[in-house]
C-alpha cells in the first residue's frame, strides 16, 4: 500500500503546525536569533535577577521553537521518508540543536558554580516556575566537569549520534509470505498477524522471512547496537559515573537498586510462573514441539472482532469515562483534529508511538490493523497523548515535559482498563476467557518480557563499559541464551530468535525497558483501586497527569498513591499475574 | 561464485600469518601483557635513558603484534564476512586497539612535556632508528592539549568509528542484468564488463540496477558519510586545527597549498583537455547521447586479450626486469608463496588492496576476472606489496610503515610501465592505439576524476566544520553537480550519478584522493626517466621504495629527485596527457 492512496482523513493533519515550509524556515530562523541574544548573556546571565529572569525566557521560547520544528520534520520523514524536503528539514533542525548544545555549554557549568547565587535567585516569586527544573542543574554538580572538558563533550554529540541515525534510517523490505499460493506483504504489523495463523508453514515462513533479514545485516546491526551501548558508556565514564546504568538513572533521580529489584522480581523470583503460563499454552495448542513464534497463536477459540477506527473511539470514549468531561473532550479533540496516522504503508515507520510538545497536538502514528491490538495500542498511544495535553494545559512550558520514567503510566492504565471494560461487557465464556488471555498477554509483555530485555542490555552495557569487544555472533548468542532461558522448558527456540534483538528499537534508547514494567505495575495498582470506586485514587491519577514533569518522578508517583520504591508494589503485580492465570485456567 | 569452489592455490594463504586461533589469541595476549607492562612505566618512562629504550623497544613489539592480529583479522574477514570466527577476532583486535589507544594517551602528553630532555635522550646512538618518529611526535606540540583533554579525546575513539564500521559491514545485493534474456551476476567487478557491453540497455540496465540500491538505502549512505565528515572536523576542532584539510595535511607534514593546487591545475587550469577528450569519445562513438554510464564503452576496435593470472605474471615479472633482480624475486615470491586473493565470489570485498605488515607477508585482495584491468590492478597491488616488501626488508620496525602520501607512486610507477610496455609490444596500429587509450583513461581516473573527488570531499568536510545539515539530498545534488561540470558538454548525466558518492570507500578516508592524483604525476615522472636510461633516477626511485617511513613524505620524494611542492610537476603531468591525446587523436 502506498502513503498516496490513503484517505486524508485517515492521516494526521500537519498542516496546524506548519503550512509550509516557509513557516518552517521562519520559526527556524526565530530560533536562531534567539540562541544569537543568548550567546551575548554568557557570563552575564548571572549578573542580576532581570538578566537571570530574561535569558530564562529567552531560553524557553527558543526551546518551544525547537521542539516544534523537529515535531513537524520528524512526523514527516516517518511516514515519508523519501520526501527529501523533510529530510533535509529533519537534518536542519537536528543540525541546529546540535549546534545549541555546543554554543550553550557554557550554561550548566556557570549555574553550577554560581549555585549560591542561584538559590537565592529563586526565592524572587518570578521564578516560582522554574524551581524545580533549576534545581535538577544543580543537582548535577558532581558530574559537571570544567568549561573546558564540558565544551568538549557537548562537542561529541555531533559524532556519538551515528548508530541511532542509522538504525532509524535502515528500512528493511522482507519477502513476501505465501496463504494459499498468494503473496501476502510482509512488514512489522502484518507480522503479527501470520503469526496467528493456524498453518504451521505460515507462522515459520513469516517469522523466518522477517529475520532472516536481520540476519543478513547483521554486521550493520552489531555495529550500530555496540555503538549505541559504547556511546552510552563513553558518557558515563566522562561524566564520572560508575556504570551506564547509574548515569542512566540519575537523570530520573532514581536508585539502581530499583532497576535491580524490577529484575530479581521478574528474571527470577516469579518467572515460573511465566513457564507455568507456557506450558499450559503448549497444552492447550497440542503442540508436539512449540517454537517461539507459536506463542502468538491464540489459544481461546474466539472469533474477534474487527474493529474501525469509528468502533475503536467509541469504545475508548466509553471506556475513558471513568475519568470525566475533559478527558473525554480530550478524546474526541484526537479524532475531530485528525491527531492520528492510522494506516500502514510502504515506507512507514513500524510501531506506534505519540509525539508532541506544548506548541503542537500530542500525535499519533499507528499501524493499524483494526484487531484489538490496533483497538490496545490505540487507547494506549492516547493515553501518552492525553497525559501530554493535560501536562501542557495545566504546567508552564518550563514543566509540562514529563519523563519517560513516569511515562508509560498513562498509556497502560488506559491499556488495563480497556482489558477490564471488555471482561465486563463479555457475552459469553469464551470471550470472557479471550479477554483474560488478552490481559495474561499484555502482562507477560510488560512485566516479564521487559525485565528479559532489561538484563540482555544490561549485560551488553557491561560489555560496552568493559571495552569487550562485541560481535554479531557475540550479541547474537547472549541473546538466543537469554531468550532460551525466559522462555522456559516448553518452548522452543527458532533458529533466527538470536536476530530479532536487531529489530528492537528500544535497546537504542538506554535503559528505557524497564520503565514499562514499572508502568505496569503503577497501572495494574491503579486500575484496580479506581475500578474499586477509589475517588481519591482517581483524583490523585488525574493530578498526576496535570503534573507533568513539575517534581521528581518518584515524587509524582508517591504524589500519585503509587511509590515505586515499595517491595509491595511489584509482589502485588506477579500476584495479580498469578490471579488472571488460575482465573483463566479454569475457565479454558 | 561461493568461495568454497575456488581452488586454494588461487586463494591467498593465511596461514602462515597464524595456523589456528590458538596462535592469534597467544599474540594477543602477548600484546595484552605488554601493554600492562607499558602501563606501569606511566610517569616513569622518562626517568632516564634506559627506562626510555626500554618503554620504545616494549611498545614496539606491541604495535608489531597488533599490526599482525589486525592484518589477519581482517584479511579473513574481507572474504569470508560471514564466518563469526574472524568477525569476533576482528572485534577483538579493535578493542584492544580501542583500549591501547586511551590507555597510552599519556605518552605524547608526558614526550612533548619533556622535550628538551627527549631531544637530549635522542643524541644517543641506540635511539639512531627512533629520531625519526619521536621527531614526529614533538612536532604535534601545539596540537596536543592537557592530559585531562587528551584522555576524553583519545576515549572518544570507541564512538567515533561507527559510520566507517557500518559502511564495511553493509554490504548489498544488486539485482541481476539481462543479457540475450540470461540473468548475469552483478557486482562491483562485473559492473565494469557490462559497461562495456556494446547494447546501450545492457549498460543502462547494469547502472541502474546497480546505483539503484545506493539510492534506496541513501539516508542510510547519508548518515555514515556525513558522520565521517562530522568525525574529521570534531578531531580537527578540538585539536586546534583551522580545518579539518589542515588537519588531516598536517600529519604528512603538507602545507593545504599544495592540496588546493592540485585543484586548480586539474578543476580549472587543464580540464578543456578532460572535456576536449570527452568530446573525441561521443564523435567516435557516434552516440547522439552519450551518458555517463556510456564513457566505459572501449572506442578502440581491439579485441584485447584474456590473461590467466599465469600470463599476468609472465608479463609482470617482464616489465618489473627493469628494476633488477630484487624486484623480480619478490614478484615471484608474491605467487609462489600465496599472497593473493585472486577471484570475486559471493560475499567478498569489492576491489583490490594491498595490506601488509613487518611481520607477515604482503597480501593483496583482488577481483581478477582477466581482463586487461585485472592485470594492471595486479601490477599496481603488486607495486605496493613490492614497496612493503622493500621497506620493511631495509628498515627497521620502527621506520618501515610508509605513509598513504608516498604509497601510491609505487603502484602508478608500475601501472604506467605496464602500459608503456604494452605500447611498446604493440604489434598493429590498433594495438597501439588500445593502450594509448588505456594510458589515457588511467590518467584521467588519476589526474581529472580524483580532483574532482578532493573537492567534493572538501565541501563535505566543510559543510560539517560548519555545522551544516548533510541530507541525502543535499549531498546527492552536489555530487550531480560537481559531475556534470566534470563530465562538461558532452556527457549527459544519468540520473543515479548522484548516488554514485554514496559507493566509494574513498570518502571515509579522510583526504585520500588527491594522494592518487600526486602519485601520478610524480610516476609520470620517474617512469620517463628510467625509460629514458636514466640510471640515477632508477637508483634514488629503489632507494625511496626501501627508505619505508624514516623521513618526511616530501623529503623522502625529494630524494627520489621528484619534488611535490614544484609546479612543474603538474603542468608535466598535464602536457605529458596532452601530448598522448595529440597522439591518439591522430591514430584514431
Amino acid at each position: 500500500m502506498e502513503r498516496a492512496s490513503i484517505e486524508t482523513k485517515d492521516t494526521w493533519n500537519l498542516s496546524l503546525i506548519y503550512k509550509d515550509e516557509q513557516e518552517f524556515y521562519n520559526d527556524l530562523n526565530e530560533a536562531k536569533q534567539l540562541l544569537n541574544q543568548l550567546l551575548l548573556q554568557k557570563e552575564h546571565f548571572l549578573n542580576d535577577i532581570d538578566h537571570f529572569i530574561n535569558f530564562h525566557e529567552k531560553y524557553i521560547r527558543m526551546s518551544r521553537y525547537i521542539q516544534k520544528l523537529h515535531c513537524f520534520a520528524h512526523l514527516h520523514c516517518d511516514v515519508e521518508p523519501n520526501d527529501q524536503k523533510y529530510q533535509t528539514m529533519y537534518a536542519a533542525i537536528l543540525s541546529f540543536y546540535d549546534q545549541v548544545t555546543s554554543a550553550l555549554d557554557f550554561y550548566t557549568v556557570e549555574m553550577i558554580a554560581a549555585d549560591t547565587t542561584v538559590e537565592n535567585f529563586l526565592k524572587d516569586e518570578r521564578l516560582a516556575d522554574y524551581r524545580y527544573s533549576i534545581a535538577e542543574i544543580l543537582r548535577q554538580k558532581k558530574h559537571v566537569l570544567s568549561q573546558e572538558m564540558e565544551t568538549l563533550i557537548s562537542k561529541t554529540s555531533s559524532i556519538s549520534d551515528i548508530s541511532s541515525q542509522v538504525f532509524d534510517a535502515f528500512r528493511l523490505d522482507y519477502d513476501p509470505v505465501h496463504i494459499n499460493g498468494e503473496e501476502k506483504f510482509l512488514n512489522s504489523a502484518t507480522l503479527s498477524e501470520f503469526l496467528k495463523n493456524p498453518d504451521p508453514n505460515v507462522r515459520q515462513e513469516a517469522y523466518h522471512n522477517f529475520f532472516k533479514e536481520y540476519k543478513k545485516y547483521e554486521n550493520v546491526f552489531a555495529s550500530t547496537l555496540s555503538g549505541v551501548m559504547k556511546k552510552d558508556a563513553f558518557y558515563a565514564d566522562v561524566k564520572k559515573f560508575n556504570s551506564p546504568l547509574e548515569a542512566s538513572l540519575f537523570d530520573d533521580n532514581v536508585p539502581t537498586s530499583l532497576f535491580f529489584k524490577i529484575l530479581e522480581k521478574a528474571n527470577k523470583e516469579y518467572r515460573p510462573l511465566f513457564h507455568r503460563y507456557n506450558a499450559l499454552k503448549k497444552k492447550v495448542l497440542n503442540l508436539k514441539t512449540m517454537y517461539n513464534y507459536d506463542l502468538n497463536i491464540p489459544i481461546v477459540e474466539y472469533d474477534t472482532k474487527k474493529y474501525t477506527v469509528d468502533e475503536c473511539f467509541d469504545i475508548i470514549l466509553d471506556v475513558v469515562k471513568v475519568f470525566g468531561n475533559d478527558y473525554v473532550e480530550i478524546i474526541q479533540k484526537a479524532k475531530d483534529e485528525r491527531w492520528i496516522d492510522y494506516y500502514p504503508h510502504a515506507g512507514k515507520r513500524v510501531g506506534a508511538y505519540s509525539s508532541g510538545c506544548y506548541d503542537t497536538n500530542p500525535y499519533i502514528l499507528m499501524n493499524f490493523i483494526g484487531d484489538y491490538n490496533s483497538l490496545s495500542t490505540m487507547i494506549h498511544e492516547l493515553g501518552h497523548s492525553a497525559h501530554t495535553y493535560l501536562s501542557c494545559h495545566h504546567q508552564s512550558p518550563v514543566n509540562c515535559d514529563y519523563r519517560i520514567f513516569v511515562a508509560e503510566v498513562a498509556s497502560t492504565v488506559n491499556e488495563t482498563l480497556l482489558i477490564n471494560y471488555m471482561l465486563e461487557h463479555a457475552s459469553s465464556k469464551e470471550e470472557k476467557a479471550y479477554f483474560l488471555y488478552e490481559l495474561l498477554e499484555n502482562c507477560v509483555g510488560l512485566i516479564f518480557r521487559q525485565p528479559m530485555y532489561a538484563d540482555f542490555e544490561h549485560i551488553l552495557h557491561t560489555w560496552a563499559q568493559e571495552g569487550k569487544p562485541m560481535s554479531a555472533q557475540m550479541i547474537t548468542d547472549l541473546y538466543m541464551s537469554k531468550n532460551a532461558e525466559y522462555f522456559g522448558p516448553d518452548v522452543t527456540m527458532d533458529q533466527y530468535v538470536s536476530h530479532s534483538c536487531f529489530y528492537i528499537p528500544h535497546f537504542y534508547y538506554n535503559y528505557y525497558v524497564y520503565k514499562y514494567t514499572l508502568g505496569m505495575t503503577v497501572a495494574l495498582a491503579i486500575v484496580s483501586r479506581i475500578l474499586g470506586g477509589d475517588q481519591k485514587q482517581k483524583e490523585a491519577y488525574l493530578n498526576f497527569l496535570k503534573s507533568g514533569g513539575s517534581k521528581y518522578p518518584v515524587d509524582l508517583l508517591k504524589d500519585a498513591l503509587v511509590d515505586p520504591l515499595e517491595d509491595q508494589l511489584y509482589d502485588d503485580a506477579f500476584h495479580y499475574f498469578e490471579n488472571i492465570l488460575n482465573q483463566f485456567e479454569e475457565l479454558i
